[in-house]
C-alpha cells in the first residue's frame, strides 16, 4: 500500500522591504508609505516557464502562515487542509504563494510598524489603506519573485475582495480567479458589524487614541470585537449544532460570568485573539474593508470589462455575513463582461466560517478548475 | 365632516407597591425580592363586568409608557400607532394596561433601586429574574386592579415571551394571547448578541462589578451593547434602503470618527440610550431573557396543553433576531395542543423593528381579532 504523502512540513515565514523613502509607494488616498515589508510564504517550487504560481489570500485576522507548520507548531496554517501535496492545491503541481496584507500586524508593516520619521511606532500615524493598496503592494511581491502572469489568484472574505481587486486593476496579470464568499462592496449591515468592533475598541481606555505601545493594551475592547465577529462567522445553525443550550460544564462563580457553553466560547475566542492581533491593526483592516467598494460608481456591466481570465465564484448557503446573493451579483457582472465565469453555491450550514471549513466540497472545486486551467496555458 | 379624535392625551405613569418585606416575592431562583414597586400605565376605562381589559407588555429597552404623550413630552409612547381612540387597540372600548418589569431602571423595582436590607442600590447584589418573575410580578398587579380575566395578552420580543409565559402560567387568567415576532427559547445565537452587550459593559472601567451609582457610569460599554442590538434590530435590507452607502454631510474630523450615515447613526443611537438606560439592568434583563426557555424540558406538544384562549401569533419576514421560523414553531404548539391559533407572516422588510413599525398590518390583524374574542365573552 501506498501512503501517499500530504504534509507539507516545516515552513517560514519570509519579509520583502521595498518602497524605500523618500518615494515609498503612493497610496490610493494620495499619501505614501515606505519601506513597506511584506510578509509571505510560498509552498512547493516554481517552475522553469513561472507559469504555475498560485497567489492565496487571507481574510481579516489571518496571515502569510497558510499551510505547513512552523518550527514547534502544533497547529498548522490557516488553509493547510487545503494546500499542500495531493491537495486541493497541489503543491506538486503549483507553486503557492500566501502574502500578508499591509495595515496587519502579523510581519507586515503596519500602525505598530516604526514610524522612520518619529522612530516610534506609527499608531494611528499610520496612513488609511485600502484593499486596492494591499494589491498594489502584492504586485511588488510578485514582480520580485519574477512572475509575469499568476495562474490563479484566490481567498476568502477579505481574501475574495483582494482577488477581486486583482482581477479590476491587474487583469494581465492573472489567467485566472477564484473568490471565495466575498463581496463588491461593504454593505451598510456589514459596516455596521465592523463599525461596533471598532467602537468597542475606541472605548477601552487603554486605547488612548492609539499611542498604547510599551503599555497596557485595549484587550477588553478588542476581545468584544472579535466577540461580534465570531457571531456573525457561524450560522444560526452551526452554532444550535454547537453549543445548543448547553451549560458549561464548570460555572463561573461569579454573576455574569460565562455560563452557557456559547458565551464560554465567545469569551475564549476573544481572549485568545488579543494575544496575536493588534487593536489598531484591527481599526485600519475593517476600515479597507468598509470603503471596498470594487464598483466605485461603474456600471456593473463595465467592472470586468476586458478581463480575459477564468473565474470561478464560490458562495456558501449559510453564510449571513457575505450572502450568496453577493457572489451572484460578482458572477453577473463578470457575464455582462463576457468573462467565462462560474458560480457554485457550496450547501453548507457552517455560515461563512464554511470557506476554512467545507474543505472538501473546495477540494473539488479548486482542483477542477486548476486543471482545466493548466491545461489551457 | 367629522375628525375622529385618536389622541390618547396627556398620560401618567402610575406606580403599584406590594411584596413586602420579610416575606416579599419568590422568585424562581429560591430568592424573596420585597418591596417591590412596578410602574404601569392605563388607557381607556375598565368597564363594570372588568371584561375589556387588555395587557401590553414590552420589550427589552421599552417601559410602561406605551401610549399618548407625558406632559412637555414630544414624542409618545413606544405603540402610540397601535393604541388610541379608533385605533388598532381601540381605548374606546378596551381598558389597556401596560406594564414594566421588574430589573428594569423605568420606575419598577431593579438594579438601580435601594436594597431596603443596605440602604443602598443594589447593584449586582440585586437577584436574578426571569420573564416568569416578571410575570408574576405583573399577576400581582391584575389582582390588583381586580381584573379576574384579561381580555388579551400582547407584546412583542420580550414582550412576547411575557405573553408566551402568561399563557402557560395563567392560562384561566386570559381569553387569549398575542404573541409577536418572539420565541419559546434563546438560541444560542441570540445568547451570544446578548452576550456581547454584556461582556461591553462589564469591559467598561466605570462598571466597576455594578457598583458605580452616584460616580461615573459605564457609558461607553452600554452605548457599544446598544449598537449591537440596533444591528439585530434591522434588516440587512432595511440598512440598505435607509443608508446605503452615504457617507455623513459633516465629516468627524478625527481619524475612525463615523464617516458613514449608519456609523453616525448607530453612534447616535447608543449615546442616546445611556441617558435613558441603566447598564446594569441591561445585563439583568438580558439574562433572564437568554434564560427563557418555556419548554423547559416539556414535549412540544405538552406546553400549551389545557389552554383554553385563543392565540393570534405574529411574525415578520425579513425578521433575522427572531424569525418566523420560531413563531411558526409557537404556533405547532399551541395547534399540537388543540389550542384555536392563527399564525400571520407580515411581509415587512424592516427586520426586528417590523414589530413597531408595521401599524398598518398590525392594526387590521389585533383589531379584527380583538373584535372576535369581544364577540365571544
Amino acid at each position: 500500500m501506498v501512503e501517499l504523502n500530504t504534509n507539507t512540513g516545516i515552513v517560514e515565514t519570509k519579509h520583502f522591504t521595498f518602497a524605500n523613502p523618500p518615494t515609498g509607494l503612493l497610496l490610493e488616498s494620495g499619501k505614501s508609505l515606505g519601506p513597506i515589508t511584506l510578509a509571505y510564504e510560498t509552498y512547493g517550487k516554481l517552475n522553469l516557464q513561472k507559469s504555475n504560481a498560485v497567489l492565496v489570500l487571507h481574510a481579516l485576522s489571518g496571515d502569510a502562515h497558510a499551510a505547513g507548520f512552523h518550527n514547534g507548531d502544533k497547529h498548522p496554517g490557516w488553509w493547510d487542509p487545503l494546500i499542500g501535496p495531493e491537495k486541493g492545491i497541489d503543491t506538486n503541481k503549483y507553486f503557492v504563494i500566501c502574502s500578508n496584507v499591509i495595515g496587519g500586524c502579523r510581519g507586515s508593516t503596519g500602525p505598530s510598524s516604526t514610524n522612520p520619521r518619529t522612530n516610534r511606532p506609527y499608531g494611528i500615524d499610520f496612513p488609511i489603506v485600502t484593499i486596492g493598496d494591499m494589491v498594489n503592494a502584492q504586485k511588488h511581491l510578485i514582480d520580485h519573485l519574477g512572475i509575469e502572469k499568476l495562474l490563479t489568484v484566490t481567498g476568502g472574505s477579505m481574501g475574495g475582495m483582494q482577488v477581486l481587486e486583482w482581477m479590476v486593476t491587474y487583469p494581465d496579470r492573472i489567467h485566472s480567479a477564484i473568490p471565495i464568499a466575498t463581496t463588491m462592496k461593504h454593505t451598510p449591515q456589514q459596516i455596521a458589524f465592523n463599525e461596533v468592533g471598532r467602537q468597542s475598541i475606541m472605548a477601552d481606555p487603554n486605547w488612548k487614541r492609539g499611542d498604547y505601545y510599551g503599555s497596557s493594551t485595549p484587550t477588553k475592547g478588542l476581545a468584544v470585537a472579535r466577540m461580534v465577529g465570531h457571531i456573525t462567522y457561524m450560522s444560526d445553525v452551526s452554532m444550535a449544532e454547537k453549543f445548543g443550550r448547553r451549560f458549561k460544564t464548570s460555572k463561573e462563580p461569579s454573576k455574569f460570568g460565562a455560563e452557557f457553553e456559547v458565551e464560554g466560547y465567545l469569551q475564549y475566542r476573544g481572549n485568545n485573539f488579543v494575544k496575536r492581533f493588534d487593536a489598531n491593526s484591527y481599526l485600519y483592516i475593517t476600515k479597507a474593508i468598509d470603503y471596498f467598494n470594487i464598483l466605485n460608481g461603474k456600471k456593473l456591466s463595465d467592472i470586468f470589462k476586458g478581463l480575459d481570465a477564468k473565474v470561478l465564484v464560490i458562495a456558501f448557503k449559510s453564510d449571513w455575513l457575505y450572502p450568496p446573493y453577493q457572489s451572484r451579483e460578482i458572477t453577473k457582472a463578470c457575464k455582462l463582461a463576457g468573462v467565462d465565469a462560474t458560480y457554485c453555491e457550496v450547501n453548507s450550514t457552517y455560515g461563512h466560517d464554511a470557506f476554512l471549513l467545507e474543505v472538501e466540497e473546495e477540494t473539488h472545486l479548486i482542483a477542477h478548475f486548476l486543471r482545466r486551467i493548466s491545461n489551457h496555458n
